[in-house]
């Protein structure tokens, strides 16, 4: 078979001989960014056609545990009783989410997001008032608010007044392990974008972006079926096609410590949003971001201590997991143990957990700490001065050199349990297309490449370099919408002749 | 005054009235792979001209060092009796320049040291044929062979056989501080252009690339004099413009980590040749990889332990002290401090080096650790248990946990010395466009994008995450000839018939 022709991921608009269909907006990619596009834009009286490379809706945010981070003083945060402020969610994600942190980007969406959260739960986005307050990656049942991000924990916690924002859909009879929070975030704002009339065609793939003589984007060339079509954009097109955590080429290039451990995204993701947006020169940004997940139940990890491979401790083990991960596998080699005694261990082990399948068994037991040094591959000595530092202060409840909070603080004893965590890193990548505030895509020269717009994963949002569960779907709608708004506000470019508009003799689903 | 237009960074040849001149090769950037590049262009029989933005030639290359990254078994390396293989070569260079390394670049870049170092000294660049062997950031005198990337120290030694590869070009009559190395590279080298017929034209500064109908790029415009002058470029454009470290919005998008602490480039290095290939839908890749430096002599660093801001050792103090540099700001939030005695210190004072401004002086002293640990904000007793833990071991001369070399440990006494070292690191960039073994820049389709070619810091070179010094010398120079090579072996194309060859109205510079 011969070779296609590498396709240039662009062409001129001289270049299409038929359009197949046209539409005001074309959104590329039918996840959370995209539907959040196409809600606004069709309030805004768009025209409005979603093209979905699978063959149904839902991305990578109906597979997630559906955290949305939203703060400043929403309504479910007053309704459990938590203060929150704009400034102070500033401040934290400023702190937690960087080095290089948007703070332009930040402070746009802290200062919009209680509205946000609103306007979720007017799209029939369901919350149950209630906290978990227990270590964990999710909350088990349907409660609808967890601290995600470390808030709580040290460092974070004596810079910035703590808030939890983990806002997570309500999954009616939800139970413990059940998946359920992204399909709960996903339904009822497709619903209201199939009420609100938006087109959807599945199995359609983008392949290259068109341009008129004005380098402005016009419109997309796609394939469904095997069968190339041509939509045109009469207002704009928005790139919601995720991240690139599945092109090896990429990750490779950009994120090399991800290779080989892609983790809570879709074979989907294969960065071709982001490379659309480079073939018309756009800007990148933090391009080795990566969120990255601890294969632990954090119900043991609280109870335990974390060494890395030289012995010593690195963090404190009643953060975010996700800074754990991000902690073990950028800046310890992805070498980490779990050191836990007896009792620790069963604690953690009956303690409630979303997360079943990360409870895992002991690697080696000792009565002494040599005994599991030589286990380990430590140099003799090593655990045992980690352990002997760490017990002195945890006799007193205190944790002066990495600030776990008194109530898991307690000496270890003998006998020891060690759980070999190395390795136990995945993730998902957080680089991409360089956006405005209102989700213009920016091309190198610095002015904003006319007609193309992106939100999600294929952009870079407000993580700049760390992480907390929530940002992706929390970026994703918050700059999705700003996506679709700006996307229907544009000039439109009058469509050519021969666009039929809505071609009905393709198969295309309308709500 | 009106804002001028932001240029696009590229432009259709259709919009090119009046072509200045016309050339085979046009080279942005008279640097090490400006000049590499001219020198083997001219060398096929290409009529070459150079683009530079300053008034003279030598670009970051000059105020450097100087070490060329060699190996394989050069002349010189075998002249000071030692033994190298390009294998040995690449297994140290994929372990410590990654993660993410590119094998088959570095493969090439192994398999062709050997006769890259006959080149250079066939191109008149002198090197003396003794090793200098003490700690230190260079030679200090006129040595010509030094370690530099660590190969000789833990964790590499045990992995790979040690070989040094730092080639440094030798300035007769150098005294110790002075600096020589680099100028000697250039000076040779561009004699050599010069004396091919290779034309400069100076303070010109490239601002587009022009395209013509088959997206191939067969020009630049520039600016000289604040005139804009087209340059033709018949078969091909190498750019060599250097890193981005000087371009805030591209530090602060890409290597945040760096923002406010750049070193070891000019401001000259603002990512334009950069942007210039992303305007066309160039690839990029490892753009988050820094160079690191760390500001204390390592005369100094050998004889102490450094520890991080919980009071813990964090790698072996006899390794490339640019290896500290990168753990220290990569890994260890930019905090570092040398805890040494006052014979280390003193002896470490007394030793020679090429860097006597980085001989730092103590910042605290104390009887005790524990008045070491409130000054230095530690918990208390942290440090005493790294202290304890070392100098059990220091007492037999082994350091099992880093791995530092016997020669260097020995145990640590009161009275203790502090050098406070945090926030003591700045660096380069290493990230860039990615091209072919052939220098040829890639389209994020996959194809290299016709006509352009590009080497040294404009793109990703040998290091995808570590460094060693020479690495950004030797790929600038590898490559450079490698681009030079590709562009004058390229179908030429016919330049419009209004340009007139070699303007001779205008200032340029003919060897």
């Amino acid at each position: 078979m011969p070779q296609p022709t590498p396709s240039p991921l662009h062409c001129s608009i001289d270049d299409i001989a038929d359009w197949d269909e046209t539409a005001d907006v074309v959104v590329a990619g039918y996840g959370i960014a995209g539907v959040c596009a196409a809600i606004e834009a069709a309030r805004a009286g768009a025209d409005v056609l979603v093209l979905e490379r699978t063959g149904g809706w839902g991305g990578a945010a109906s597979l997630a545990g559906g955290f949305v981070y939203l703060g400043g003083g929403t309504a479910l945060q007053r309704a459990c009783g938590f203060e929150d402020s704009p400034e102070d969610m500033k401040q934290f994600m400023l702190a937690a989410l960087g080095p290089g942190a948007d703070e332009a980007k930040i402070a746009d969406y802290c200062d919009g997001s209680s509205a946000h959260y609103d306007w979720l739960v007017e799209c029939g986005v369901p919350f149950k008032p209630t906290f978990w307050g227990e270590p964990g990656w999710e909350p088990p049942f349907d409660d609808g608010l967890m601290y995600s991000g470390g808030e709580n924990a040290a460092p974070f916690r004596d810079v910035v007044r703590p808030a939890p924002r983990g806002h997570v859909p309500q999954m009616s009879g939800k139970v413990s392990g059940e998946k359920g929070g992204g399909y709960m975030l996903m339904r009822p704002l497709v619903e209201v974008a199939e009420s609100l009339g938006v087109a959807a065609r599945y199995d359609t793939r983008i392949e290259s972006l068109v341009i008129d003589h004005d380098d402005r984007v016009v419109g997309v060339v796609a394939k469904q079926y095997g069968k190339r079509r041509a939509v045109f954009a009469r207002r704009g097109v928005v790139l919601a096609t995720g991240s690139f955590a599945y092109d090896e080429r990429m990750v490779a290039d950009y994120a090399p410590h991800l290779v080989g451990r892609p983790g809570a995204a879709i074979e989907q993701h294969d960065g071709i949003g982001i490379r659309l947006g480079q073939a018309l020169g756009a800007q990148l940004a933090h391009m080795d971001a990566t969120e990255v997940a601890f294969f632990c139940d954090p119900q043991l990890l609280v109870r335990g201590i974390l060494v890395d491979g030289s012995g010593q401790r690195f963090i404190a083990e009643d953060t975010y997991p996700g800074r754990i991960g991000q902690e073990t596998l950028l800046r310890r080699g992805n070498t980490a143990f779990l050191v836990i005694d007896q009792r620790g261990y069963d604690d953690g082990m009956a303690a409630t957990t979303a997360t079943e399948q990360l409870r895992r068994p002991i690697t080696w037991v000792g009565d002494t700490a040599a005994e599991l040094e030589a286990e380990m591959g430590l140099a003799s000595g090593a655990l045992e001065s980690t352990l002997a530092l760490y017990n002195t202060y945890a006799a007193e409840g205190s944790d002066p050199v990495f600030g776990k909070k008194p109530e898991w603080v307690r000496p270890i004893g003998a006998p020891f349990a060690v759980i070999d965590l190395r390795g136990s890193t995945g993730g998902f990548t957080l680089g991409g297309l360089r956006t405005t505030l209102d989700a213009e895509v920016l091309h190198v020269s610095g002015a904003p490449i006319a007609g193309l717009f992106a939100a999600g994963r294929t952009t870079s949002g407000v993580c700049a370099g760390g992480y907390a569960s929530g940002t992706s779907l929390g970026d994703g709608s918050f700059y999705g919408r700003r996506a679709g708004v700006a996307a229907a506000g544009s000039t439109p470019v009058a469509a050519p002749t021969d666009a039929t508009g809505r071609d009905s003799s393709a198969p295309v689903a309308v709500g």
